[in-house]
């Protein structure tokens, strides 16, 4: 069975966060979320501690109780196949400058696993050192991703293990691709069916 | 500024929920979640107390913490413009058996706000025995509705305060349609494009 770790912190966006992982869910991807704590907010400078479970506070509001704290040691990629970075500007700040994430997006695709990234997330790939290649994100940070990359605006963009998207209106596309590439077209083409796409939905 | 709730409960369809939740809020309208207990948990046959604050266990496994519990007294359409039942099937039971949700349903469309269902959320108008007149839900509870109502097999329906939805798949035209109908067609068009649908996308 293949698996995924999600990646959220306060500020993600939650449409893209939810779904991902429902939709994941529905292809039989083992899923969990992961909460990455803002290191900016510790006055120590440390790991911030804060009430367990956490809750996380999505960009427009809505809290989504974490399944596990982010832990480089138990996130990486001899435990999951994909490594999934949301956006919402707020959180995916706090994730693309987290050295912890920048190692782990390095490690998975070093090891052949799956990144995705969606709208902001893909300031990931900027800040892990990514080499140039074909890369989306949300257009709000085109500017951060065009020099150091081939930006493209298209829905989802697959270059080799790594998935890029552009934002919640994408979010469903950028599932369903993720789907497709761990449990083949077939499983793809038999859970798009009951989310009940509007006809002529162009994915 | 318009006003909405949104109930939520064990089992509900997370991405409806959150879709239609983060949609609204982008169109500027206060938007809080509401909690359903599942009375057939208690076994004294009262209200169930769970801890405070609930957590909402999504269909797909995400957990969503409330805004607050769901209270007629304070749920009602004195109170905000807007309800939405989204679906999930345990989600969608917990609500439509539910006595006073069944009462909000009615006392909102009498006091000419309005109502939002989605996927088995449309449960709830047979429940509530609302008067024959179009509706869609997800093709699951198809059979449960198409005796009472007029079934129609579109994206969204639009029957005068009601409005009724298909599934994930349709979310965001439905809460696109609700913030069109809360706010107005220009806010409607002001907030899709930073979602950044693929092109040709049909809503």
């Amino acid at each position: 069975m293949p698996s995924a770790v999600i990646l959220i912190a306060d500020g993600t966006e939650e449409m893209e966060f939810t779904i991902t992982y429902d939709t994941l869910v529905r292809g039989g991807v083992k899923t969990i979320s992961a909460f990455v704590p803002d290191l900016t907010l510790a006055s120590s400078g440390g790991e911030v501690h804060r009430v367990s479970p956490p809750v996380a506070k999505g960009s427009r509001g809505i809290n989504i109780m974490p399944d596990t704290y982010f832990d480089q040691a138990h996130c990486g990629p001899d435990s999951y196949d994909l490594l999934v970075i949301p956006g919402g500007a707020k959180g995916a700040e706090t994730m693309s400058k987290s050295p912890s994430v920048q190692e782990l997006v390095k490690k998975y695709l070093e090891n052949d696993k799956w990144v995705g990234m969606i709208c902001a997330g893909s300031l990931a790939a900027k800040t892990a050192n990514l080499p140039r290649q074909k890369i989306t994100s949300h257009p709000s940070v085109k500017a951060e991703l065009q020099q150091d990359f081939e930006y493209i605006e298209e829905p989802v963009v697959v270059s080799g293990k790594l998935i890029t998207s552009r934002g919640p209106g994408t979010a469903f596309p950028f599932a369903l691709t993720l789907v497709e590439l761990l449990c083949g077209s077939e499983k793809r083409a038999e859970i798009r069916g009951p989310l009940c796409f509007p006809p002529n939905t162009p994915f």
